[in-house]
């Protein structure tokens, strides 16, 4: 085979840090500095998110994706609701139930192709609601962007936030990839309008190349009321807070981590480009973001892994998922291409 | 005023990493790993965790020290059962909750002055059990340090231990701040003869000069059974786990843990024998390892805090605590003795 | 329209209490006994459920099913992991996120038309073992009679059993419709070949003609370790317990409980008689128990519930539910035919 | 030993049904009800409470004591807080965790020589209050006659509620033996007055004679806002639900339920003025309701409760619990006292 890239096309999270990031991290480990948010680095954070959206924001910041989205449904959950969301949704498939478990609540499945959920579907919830033996739904989480790759245009958005309004759900946004989303659709202006109707944001850091944190923007701050509480009780309170913050402070700086995003999404635009003439190889859509999710062969699969690795989607359908990352080179790119070419023509071998 | 110490004698948690275990992260930061404890940093950190035992342990990095509470105490908690510690633990005042909201068990609170607890009350928990009107604990946790800053010897330890086994408790030891128990009796074998009874052991180090990160530490694998399961539930599965595992390389290499351990412990006991003269100053007993608890008059308390911050620790007895960290320097401790004894002296004014 | 039928067709829980099981409760009335369990009708009942399944169960009484439920599976549940059930489960559609709450676990739906699950479905079930990300199920829990009124064959429920025991899945069945079951099914010999491979039965009592209270019957005795305790942390232990025993031992003594499920089987076998000649008239299949889900024109329906009130099934496919009692009588049923028909035959007016 | 009396002293819930509880439940067992409350004991029952009250009180009926409890105390507790209670409370002794498990909250202990709080302690609560490192206290939970067998005065209790208002906590009230108190404290009157500061109310029946059910009571209708949901939660739904409403009906009527308060508390004080003149028996304090803990040798302890059971309460103080019911007859105290009384003098035997 040709050689491998330098990277994996394995996950986001397979990626490290980006330089500027970690600098940050490095340079605030200057000194004491007072614990659980009470530094100039968590200070100076909170305020650039403020900034970044344009409006008085709190944030919290957490150690990780799944602990940001039980910190956020947490405070704004009603109790004996449950948590609706896609069936696709990362609070459902792979936080190995911690909702459940923190929330003690039910999760309702919407059904989804790529992750994201109609207004319709979102209203025929309103069959759960005024009946005791029923958990009516409280919250309607989405994500953005989808685990199926997908990006949410900014109206379809808003019209299944509206019809979450509409029967009194409050509205969650599992944004672990916002920094993707926020790329594809244009920037700072493009975000802004995203979160419009949305209560209370995760807003992802670790996959954007920061080293670990995460932060749960509350857009209506009104809802943080036991945010603080509820974050130490979900073990999601970082006591050296400035460590978290620094790399905040970096990835906000000049939006840097929207130029992260706009770099692996150009990767997977690119990766997808080089190989859609190959008639044989079901590439699946365009990709929106950074991530396509092609079928192979399962010999060709099982060859291209151990050659660079790569993880299987979804067995039943043969699909496995090819994800760039803010470092994936155009060298990484074309070397994966010319692999999968490589071995798709040499699948009979 | 005297000029004030470069760092505060607030907390060991507001001190920064050591720049041996920041280097390491930084080290680590190269190309892709994969995520979730599948990387090379990981199986070395946890090839010295056996060789720092001695044994063959199971090692689960977590974010943070409640959480590591949380995953260690649901591996080994039978269904139904409560959780027995000291009335000062950790896990009972300070973390909001977080036990008995993941666990959904009580916690049962055993007298204690210095955060030790007695074998003898330990065997009164016989009581709670065999009732089904009872929660019957089902674990002891015990903290080393203690909150309290006292440092049980590995008998005293042993034997509550025991006492627990007898009654057919698992053990839990909160290790937050282990290297300081570890470096006050004497290092390594001292550490491994305090575990001898123990499940499953918080092995603390953020507080030992880490940026982030705590490890649960099986001594018992087979305690282990769902354990990943159970982190990940507890939201504490961090996913580029590189950076943790590096920074516990570091620390373990050459027993560094131990030796910032000491070197706080040390700042502490110059603390206490630059002031034990002051007659009019209660200082407590001699510290054990990092921490002293002195009564003051609130107006020098309040002068002193603005000079160089320190807690509260209990309003109602007037009690502060003074705690050093791994970076505390001899001049730190010179400038803060020296502050200390001039507010006393001008205490009146 | 005709004169109403004595009784509704809404529920079997809207009817009252067998006279045998009232008077055995009445009868328990009798100067003191200890609460809790410990008296002499709890161990006579205990005894008849023995004698019943021909072994040696252990069985705990609860107040109601959603309980029985909660503290049957809590018992076999492992840690950290997931309940599979079909869409149509109890547990998952009509107990208010009661199972998410209490066992802090996530509902893993299989799909099922009449509330039956599929071996292979089951066996579907082995993608979600083995990952930290998803919680693997560990207690399959199914329905007899279903939700749908479907009627599993003892070699249907065997062989979706041993699916589960494959991928190490204990099982748990909600029998709060049992009795019926077991009437379909030929009777005591036909109940105990059901529960050949189930560890945990929830056996109920209140639909069967009991004032209130339910049974959980431990087949495998071993998994009511911890039972006691977890009971009463539901809040499902009983103090007055005499007064649902001594219901048990009149609904047990001479398989009365059978008899009065036959009974609720066979008025609906009568009633899908008299109307199945309607060509018109969508009845759905012919009743395996107590249950049929008929498709009516809306005003018909609305008519018909003005007269003798029965419930709404699925909205969306215009089915409701008529259901028979242990009480329902052969005037009932010609009653409430005669009724249907009328309004068929009114429909436009 | 003199012959024993017909009923023990054991506890009132050893005790049965009140012959007219018991009929109004074989009462309402007539023809078909709708479940779940929409039945017309359901709809009376909740205007005897309001008539009760002499305000507009929303009723839930549960299945028993420890559940109306945790039903109560979920309506009223703030996200992330804490319970206080007494550390004699039911809650916090006898129902083996079930409100940490279903709340997910810590329970925190006031002192308490005879299960009453005073304000001060309660005002103490404040240091928990303003940190995110400590669950703060949001509801204090008080019991009613006392687990101690200490009936508040209302002044007292008013106090202590009010303590609670000054920290903006809500006050639950558990009156398991409410019926006491108000035996006790005059009537119908005193019962209004005690619930003057109070959010919602657990009204015991089954410990009053009923065959079970409980009652919660929001004293303040708008904490009911996602009551019947929680309820069903917590697994507390009754679906034949007119069993318990038409035994509230009787125990309502004619304030039935003080009148058999004031019986079991007669008995008491009776049995108490029957042996406070044997000196070497600790009695304890005189009565207050319908419990007397007196101090016993254990082999005088051991051969009356071979005679007549009673429980122990409190081993390591050698206190036993002696306690009477509605049905407690003068004959009964005779027997009882007269077997005391031989038991002491024939000790050393």
């Amino acid at each position: 085979m040709p050689p491998a890239p330098a990277r994996w096309f394995a996950s986001d999270n397979a990626a490290g840090a980006h330089p500027a990031v970690l600098e940050a991290l490095v340079a605030s480990n200057t000194g004491h500095a007072l614990a659980y948010g009470q530094d100039d680095w968590t200070r100076r954070a909170n305020a650039a998110f403020c900034e970044l959206f344009d409006r008085d924001v709190e944030v919290l910041f957490t150690f990780g994706g799944t602990g940001a989205n039980v910190v956020a449904l947490s405070c704004i959950l009603p109790p004996a609701h449950a948590v609706a969301c896609s069936r696709w949704a990362h609070i459902a498939v792979d936080e190995a139930g911690a909702p459940e478990r923190f929330l003690g609540a039910k999760l309702v499945l919407l059904d989804s192709a790529d992750g994201t959920v109609s207004p319709d579907d979102v209203a025929g919830l309103s069959t759960l609601i005024g009946s005791q033996h029923h958990a009516p739904p409280g919250v309607l989480s989405l994500t953005q962007t989808t685990e199926m790759g997908a990006v949410w245009g900014v109206d379809a958005l808003r019209e299944t936030c509206s019809a979450a309004r509409a029967l009194g759900l409050a509205v969650h946004l599992d944004g672990a990839r916002i920094a993707n989303a926020a790329a594809a659709l244009g920037g700072r202006d493009a975000l802004r309008a995203m979160v419009a109707d949305v209560d209370v944001l995760s807003f992802g850091g670790t996959k954007a190349g920061a080293v670990y944190g995460e932060a749960v923007v509350f857009l209506d701050p009104s809802r943080a009321r036991h945010a603080m509480n509820l974050r130490k009780q979900a073990t999601q309170l970082p006591s050296k807070m400035r460590y978290i913050a620094a790399q905040y402070e970096a990835l906000l700086a000049g939006d840097l981590f929207i130029e992260l995003g706009r770099r692996a999404n150009a990767s997977a635009t690119m990766l997808y480009g080089l190989l859609r003439d190959i008639d044989e190889l079901d590439l699946g859509l365009p990709p929106q973001a950074n991530s396509l999710f092609p079928r192979l062969p399962s010999t060709v699969k099982e060859r291209l892994q151990e050659w660079s690795f790569f993880w299987d989607w979804d067995p039943r359908d043969r699909r496995v998922r090819w994800m760039t990352a803010w470092d994936t080179s155009d060298d990484d790119v074309m070397r994966f291409a010319d692999g999968v070419r490589w071995a798709l023509e040499h699948a009979d071998n």
